[in-house]
């Protein structure tokens, strides 16, 4: 797998050399990949360089370097001018990736620099609290779980440059990167990840500020132990950075926080009335992921096979699979390789 | 300070030998210290004897063994019941003491049974998520901060009894189990171990709850990474402890969950209106401690010294220094010994 991606994957533009661009970067050059680095920070591209990634100066250099696959790692900021420079610059073929925590925002960002047809959104799920190329590792993203977000409708105009889009974004997922992906809506996987990802930031930064809250902070703190160093670990993050990650999904951060004051509120009057408050902490088990989602009726019909062809239907098998926490662990010619093991 | 404090202390009787109390017997009997251990559960009291610690079948068996100290690990519900059985069979000048993660309650539980002049509340910040004798270790506690509490108010017809008793505890948590403490009231334990033992574990239930709600639970749950995971760690505790933990501390924590619910609506309100959120991420850097606690004219003086003497003014000194996250240390003759760091 790993060998056969290598050869259908040209040049790897790596845009953004931080954290996430700068461990992906570093990871496909161990590869053998041939890729093609940039960051706005000289300091940044030059560590790159030391690093042996092969970096540019400019975007415009791209131009020369038959970039089949361009990963925007910017901040969300700064996507749409960067995606403006990056249409002047790719090949017309070419696919656009990001790994952003945030895909709606992304793709409206994509959008209007006039790029939406060749946009596959990605998301790898892993980081540390800190961030820059000089916390990036070879292995950070190695075998982490992405997610691939497409939209739900198909655009029957680029419909075949779509599927070359997703199927190059799942091979280097799949493959050199040795990871598996769900493919997802950019809602529904704003929507999980807000759960998930998000809402642990919010949580932990609450906790943080109401154990430091006078009278008796010093105290608190001092009888921190466990539970507490747990649930404040990712406050360490840097601030500006979780302030930006859940600002750039409000809507639905907005409304699992809102679900989570709710659920806090009914807990307090419980408390405050001496009533059980089982119904709180006593909500597992979980029920299997497929009683979860899988109501009659409900949504696309599960694709049994593990192959989902490159048929018309592709893009709701694709879907329906995703939404089911199928992932995508290959990719060739005959279709998408599902994990066998659900 | 490990032989002074052997040789001081006589039979420590330990009741209840789950995880905390498990761990206390366990490292009590590899210093040296002569333990008479008991459990409700046979089992249990097997367990502990293989594991070379004295015990015994029935409380009663503890009238022949010269306790100085009892300890009672047992959950919250059983400690009144076993407090007057412990009545009729302790040395009337027993020490007692508990290890229970809120204090107001069983200081209730206690007076009830006609003990409180010889009680001094106990709490090490340690534990992990599992539970019962066989996840009980020698070094569970070793080091640990634990939280003492006492009575803010003397009472004159007991003090030098009290004074004793506290003696006691002290030198076994900083002598034997080469501990610290922190001396508080019972109601500012309870309010600080509210917001840095028990709103973590109310938050990571919640968190854990919001994921595995419809729609999207399979999906929320196959991206979560370590946020999640840290997030969450402690809602794998057994949930019906978690619920009896928080009910016992119910007021303080009705109030801490109340505030974060408060908090969370105001962001979900400025997330919706596209507003700044840095209020609620870049609350920090936390404040010194020193700078939280000590308003002009607040609260008793500071204790300069390293060493706070077995004067009349012990009671509020231990505390004055408790407040301000001052551990002890050590304690001997001439009194108790403050943290010097501070």
């Amino acid at each position: 797998m790993v060998s056969e991606c290598q050869e259908s994957l040209g040049t790897v533009a790596v845009v953004g050399l931080g954290l996430i661009g700068g461990s992906l970067a570093r990871a496909l050059h161990a590869a053998g990949v041939a890729v093609a680095g940039f960051d706005a920070d000289p300091a940044t591209r030059e560590a790159a360089a030391a690093a042996g990634i092969d970096t540019v100066d400019d975007l415009a250099e791209l131009r020369g370097r038959e970039v089949e696959l361009a990963v925007l790692a910017v901040p969300l900021r700064a996507i749409e001018r960067t995606a403006e420079v990056l249409a002047e610059v790719l090949p017309a073929g070419a696919t656009l990736t990001d790994v952003g925590s945030a895909k709606a925002a992304v793709r409206g960002a994509i959008f209007r620099a006039g790029l939406s047809s060749r946009y596959v959104g990605a998301h790898p799920m892993a980081g540390t609290e800190q961030s820059g190329f000089s916390a990036s590792t070879e292995t950070l993203l190695s075998g982490a779980a992405w997610a691939v977000t497409i939209d739900g409708e198909p655009s029957s105009a680029y419909e075949p440059e779509v599927r070359r889009h997703v199927d190059r974004v799942l091979a280097l997922i799949t493959g050199v990167m040795r990871g598996r992906a769900l493919v997802l809506t950019d809602d529904d996987h704003d929507a999980a990840v807000a759960r998930v990802s998000h809402v642990p930031h919010v949580l932990a930064a609450e906790l943080l500020a109401g154990a430091a809250q006078p009278p008796l902070a010093a105290v608190a703190l001092a009888l921190a132990a466990g539970s507490f160093r747990d649930g404040t670990r990712v406050a360490r993050t840097d601030p500006a950075r979780t302030q930006a990650m859940i600002e750039h999904n409000a809507a639905w951060v907005a409304s699992a926080v809102r679900q989570a004051a709710s659920d806090l509120l009914l807990l307090a009057d419980d408390l405050e009335a001496e009533a059980s408050t089982s119904w709180f902490f006593d909500r597992r088990p979980l029920p299997a992921p497929q009683a979860l989602e899988a109501g009659p009726g409900e949504g696309p019909v599960l694709p049994r096979a593990d192959l989902v062809g490159w048929t018309a239907d592709w893009r709701s098998e694709l879907l329906a699979a995703g939404r089911q926490a199928r992932f995508v662990v290959g990719v060739d010619a005959a279709g998408v390789q599902l994990d066998p093991s659900r």
